[in-house]
């Protein structure tokens, strides 16, 4: 019989809350026959504030253990800005080599844009997650001083750029449209750029069938508010997918509903899933937040796990919940959870 | 008596029709008793196919003798990405010390946006001109092999980030909102970041008047689309300015309306000023580039040499011809150029 072995880590903030709902759609939407295990993590401010750990080796020994991992939201001002985003989030994605950071952007009927218009929305970023900028190569020197020197390094590798870039082929080429962008500045960034731009072209010709384009960073932005229809399939740099996303994610209903995966293909660590949105400190433990995001994360943490079948499900149904919040009113966290619960069930 | 001895440089694609039409309000608009000189610049694509030069020590000793430079566009596809952006573009801004990059965003009336509803826009971004990833630090080891690694660094002073942010909280200062925005990504990059944050917080409590918030850039490119009412001055690195200017002027009217300068504020070196758009080469040579931005970037220039009365009557022509324009025909770029020196003139 078939099994999933979650590890589930709520985290900070409004994570606790839309954890619990997407766990609650999650067991909805399994069949009978698979047996869902799951173990909460306390990882997140309130640990590191008890015991001055973010994430040590046997917790990465321990999450290792588990089919996948669930995650609400890392963060809270109590500490320090750098912390828990180095010590916790990207420590795991660097240890676990979550080097495609999936983030589909698609604008669902009855969801608000500020983008006037109609616009059609239906696009992936498939972002580079282990190299770029985000590798905490760099330093200081004369620290505090008016001569202080402070760098940051981005490293880009053959091997990583090409691994990414193949991702973004495949998935571009599964997809009605087999559209595929690479967004970087290579007439800035020359050095990664064209190794970036190589590589691109290089396995490009292994996917004939595949249309692409190249835009400098900039210019996306720009393409993203004015013709957000023009995109398939997105690939991108780490710093570049993280700016790039959150815009995308804005102009397609929010960061209320955006999911996002940090997937490690090969299977030999455990993927993560984990909503766009952060810890919301402001709204937590009102009930305010919504779940949406979380629920599809879950959607993609099924699809990447086999379930296809159930992923679909749950995107459908929040497809169809989304459609009819015209004019309702707000409803909690739970009431969300609980409607798309019963609409998997049914 | 006053005058003005202007370097001139057209460039390439639009770049030739939309700098005739700044020159034709500059001319406009200024007193009788002001001489202006111009000096045509033949930098570009076609000097480089000619001569295999960009910018040399002899252009940029005669590009010295000028009070500014106003510039239409470089670039062309039949040159190879950075080749032109890096040996001239970037080239210029660096030997002149143009560490101050202005760019203003302001939704005029009857402009059309890409957002819905009404957003009121009126913001100036300060972006560092002379920093951050754009130095040209870094490199490849092991070109074209699978084991190639490429490099980009970062670098970031506190002699050249305390000058941008001390320059941008003059301007909040001058302006009646008084707020000022930093534009980060302290989370992840935390070396620069903490650069950046710890000379803002420092700057800032000489100006006890300024309100002031820090934002990291994935955030701001959301609020840039949902609330860009928010902003008044922005101050930010190299790249990231890079990437919220495009943003910005894509939500206030286009980069057909965009104008910026690249500002060495000691006046040790003349100052540079050109539209935010390219050379649009698919355009170019058919009358139906926007010669606004650059008019706007003839406005800044005059702001900068002190003829502020001059760069205001541009700017009331530019809002009254926007006002006008719902409706009508596309108009030419030597129709739109005559309209505002008529403008400028009455
Ligand atoms: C919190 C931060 C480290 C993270 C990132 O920059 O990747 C976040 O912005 C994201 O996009 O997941
Ligand atoms: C052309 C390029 C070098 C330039 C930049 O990146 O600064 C442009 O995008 C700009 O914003 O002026």
């Amino acid at each position: 019989s078939r099994s999933i072995n979650l590890a589930v880590i709520p985290g900070d903030g409004i994570g606790q809350e839309v954890v619990a709902e997407g766990l609650k759609v999650l067991s909805a939407v399994l069949p009978q026959d698979v047996k869902l295990e799951t173990k909460d993590y306390d990882f997140g401010a309130r640990r590191y504030h008890a015991t001055g750990e973010t994430l040590t080796d046997a917790d990465l020994d321990a999450l290792k253990q588990h089919d996948a991992i669930l995650l609400g939201a890392i963060g809270d001002p109590s500490v320090p800005s750098g912390v828990l985003e180095r010590g916790f989030l990207l420590k795991l994605r660097f240890a676990f080599d979550h080097h495609v950071n999936l983030r589909p952007s698609k604008l669902l009927p009855g969801v608000a844009t500020p983008l006037a218009g109609e616009p059609s929305i239906d696009f992936v970023v498939v972002r580079e997650g282990t190299e770029g900028p985000y590798t905490g190569n760099g330093g200081t020197i004369r620290k505090g001083t008016p001569h202080e020197v402070a760098t940051e390094v981005s490293v880009n590798t053959a091997f990583g750029v090409e691994r990414v870039v193949r991702d973004a082929f495949a998935r571009a080429q599964a997809r009605p449209r087999k559209k595929l962008a690479l967004i970087h500045k290579n007439n800035v960034l020359t050095f990664a750029g064209h190794l970036w731009t190589n590589i691109f072209n290089q396995v490009a010709e292994e996917f004939p069938e595949v249309t692409t384009e190249y835009m400098h960073v900039d210019a996306a932005t720009i393409y993203l508010v004015t013709q957000p229809e023009r995109f398939d399939v997105i690939v991108t740099d780490n710093l570049f997918g993280d700016i790039i996303t959150d815009l995308a994610a804005a102009v397609s209903g929010g960061i209320g509903v955006a999911a996002s995966g940090n997937i490690n293909p090969s299977g030999e660590y455990p993927s993560m899933f984990e909503p766009v949105h952060g810890s919301a400190p402001d709204i937590a433990g009102q009930g305010k937040a919504d779940p949406t995001a979380t629920v599809l994360s879950v959607a993609l943490l099924l699809r990447h796990l086999g379930y296809d079948a159930e992923a679909t499900r749950i995107e459908e149904a929040v497809s169809a919940d989304l459609a009819e919040r015209t004019g309702k009113p707000a409803r909690s966290t739970t009431e969300i959870g609980d409607a798309l619960a019963v609409r998997v069930a049914g």
